[in-house]
């Protein structure tokens, strides 16, 4: 058996690279490929079935469709069809799988069930043999390469993406603008610079009694408090309860004292303009609250907000490897958890 | 100021009235009115927007929708369009505001923009005068009566019902068949019985000092089991955490050990029978599970799966009332919340 977390640090330090190789012109111009025949199509809304760490891919996905395309987008519970048997209308939608291994039975259902109901179905993943992709119509693979860990890290942020990447072509009648191409390409020396901080080590000591943590954030930085949350107590079983800004202020605030551990994500744009309500409410509760962003504890550069989830992540994914190492635990191999989870 | 939960406790009592309430024939020829208006629609998927407790109710509709209707339903992300300034194309959709209050200028803001961009649009609230309603096209009046505590207990099963009622006459081309009135009928009476139950009260002193709960359902259970936790944060302070069934395999199953709590809704009908697993696997993590439904320790009367989330919630709101008097928390006036909660 090999070190602790070495899986987890390893797959972690490989996200600069993995975001390169998505960037690279034949994954681009895959991508662009599926993004046509979506755009043909014109599918009226688009719905996301996901579990664990991918739902908050697909969550963020659904934001950007929102904003971007103007489509409604939502995200799918799959016992709906696979336990109750239901049989929407889908003709008008395009579905969407998301999943690391696209080895779900409960996923693949779906997918299954949405092309028979008339959708037009995508499966995003880090598996081209699988079933999910043998299930849909088109498929993107999002090249992370073999995950060493349990915990999910870069299959997460390759999911974001491929994603990211899909729908900004859809944006952009096909393919990306030149300047949007210019700004993505700095992303893979972005991450190296984020990763090259060492703050989330030096403080993962204060949360190693911390039995519980409040993560948080508003719009594309919600999802990855989502992620955060899920990290923190796949590796180190930590009681973390992720919430967007605007829903913590209804009823979980009341949970929140000095503490209460809360990791808040306060990026540069809209979203984080939108957190300044919610630290001042939780800085009435004398909450213990650490932020990440351009001007945070946890710093990561200052980008377009649609970008910064994948920054972002990065010194949270470290802080969980961190704590877990601290408590004795090995994040590489989760208590109770396999690297493909069988849902029906 | 009166005594401690007393507001809570006389909300909760109420419930078997409110239900009553809401199956008077004008309250039903008034939701029928709705839905024949929806039905004549016809629209092609259905968009939920909620906050806190009403988000819970609006999950239990969409599953509602999609399984009964044959409608892809979803909730929507307010901060989508209210902080983002998405203009979703919602010509085909329906769009439901679900608020207690009525009250929270996001929700209002997403009908808003919602009807300006074609949708149908519906409020469904406990107050027929706020501006959500006078925002929407149509609406529906929960009747829930006033609510003392700041933690929402009646209008959440009043919303809960006022949506099932919805959704059925729609089903049923307009109205309700006699054969479902008749046993909606009795769930005035099978709530009083659920209530008469003391196990929450024996219960509570077991909970004293845990810091943390898992809560887990699956399908139309599910949004009570998020509920549950949502309760047991607000008036005790724990972190309560809350996942589908197939959601916690999915990472947080990591985080169960004998010394976490578990609340499992476990009812007579598909979702329950798809809890068998997740059971399993908490099992051999050797959580302490204490289940809830007609085999349940919290013992609730065998009804329709759809019905069973009216029953099952009740002796959840019971037990989080009797944990917040048993750490000497006044459960009526959580720390730093307001009833109407507004966010932006």
């Amino acid at each position: 058996m090999s070190e602790r977390g070495i899986g987890m640090a390893t797959d972690i330090a490989e996200q600069p690279g993995v975001y390169a190789t998505l960037l690279e012109p034949a994954r681009l111009s895959a991508i662009s490929q599926i993004a046509k025949v979506i755009a043909e199509r014109r599918p009226q809304h688009v719905v996301f079935t996901a579990r664990g760490t991918s739902d908050h891919a697909a969550l963020y996905a659904a934001y950007l469709t929102e904003i971007r395309l103007g489509l409604p987008a939502g995200l799918a519970s799959p016992s709906a069809i696979t336990v109750f048997g239901a049989r929407p209308d889908l003709s008008n939608a395009l579905v969407v799988g998301v999943s690391q291994s696209g080895g779900s039975p409960d996923l693949t259902e779906v997918l299954r069930v949405a092309r028979e109901q008339g959708a037009l179905t995508l499966a995003v993943t880090n598996n081209p043999e699988s079933p999910l992709v043998n299930t849909a119509e088109l498929s993107i693979d999002v090249a992370a390469g073999h995950e060493r860990a349990v915990a999910a890290t870069k299959t997460y942020t390759a999911e974001l993406l491929a994603l990211l990447l899909l729908v900004e072509s859809i944006a952009g009648g096909g393919s990306l603008g030149a300047d949007e191409l210019a700004e993505l390409a700095k992303l893979p020396e972005l991450a190296e610079q984020t990763l090259a901080d060492t703050t989330p080590a030096q403080l993962a000591p204060r949360y190693r009694f911390a039995d519980r943590v409040v993560t948080t954030g508003r719009g594309y930085a919600y999802p990855g408090a989502r992620e955060a949350a899920l990290k923190l107590m796949e590796t180190s079983y930590i009681a973390a309860l992720a919430f967007s800004g605007a829903d913590l202020l209804h009823g979980p605030l009341a949970m929140t004292d000095p503490d209460v551990p809360v990791l808040a994500l306060v990026g540069a744009g809209l979203g984080g303009a939108a957190m300044k309500d919610v630290l001042a409410r939780l800085g009435e509760r004398r909450a213990d609250v650490v932020t990440v962003g351009p001007e945070g504890t946890l710093r990561v550069p200052g980008v377009d907000e649609r970008y910064a989830p994948l920054l972002e992540i990065l010194p949270l994914q470290k802080l969980a490897l961190e704590i877990a190492l601290g408590r004795g635990e090995n994040p590489d191999a989760p208590r109770g958890l396999k690297k493909v989870t069988e849902t029906l």
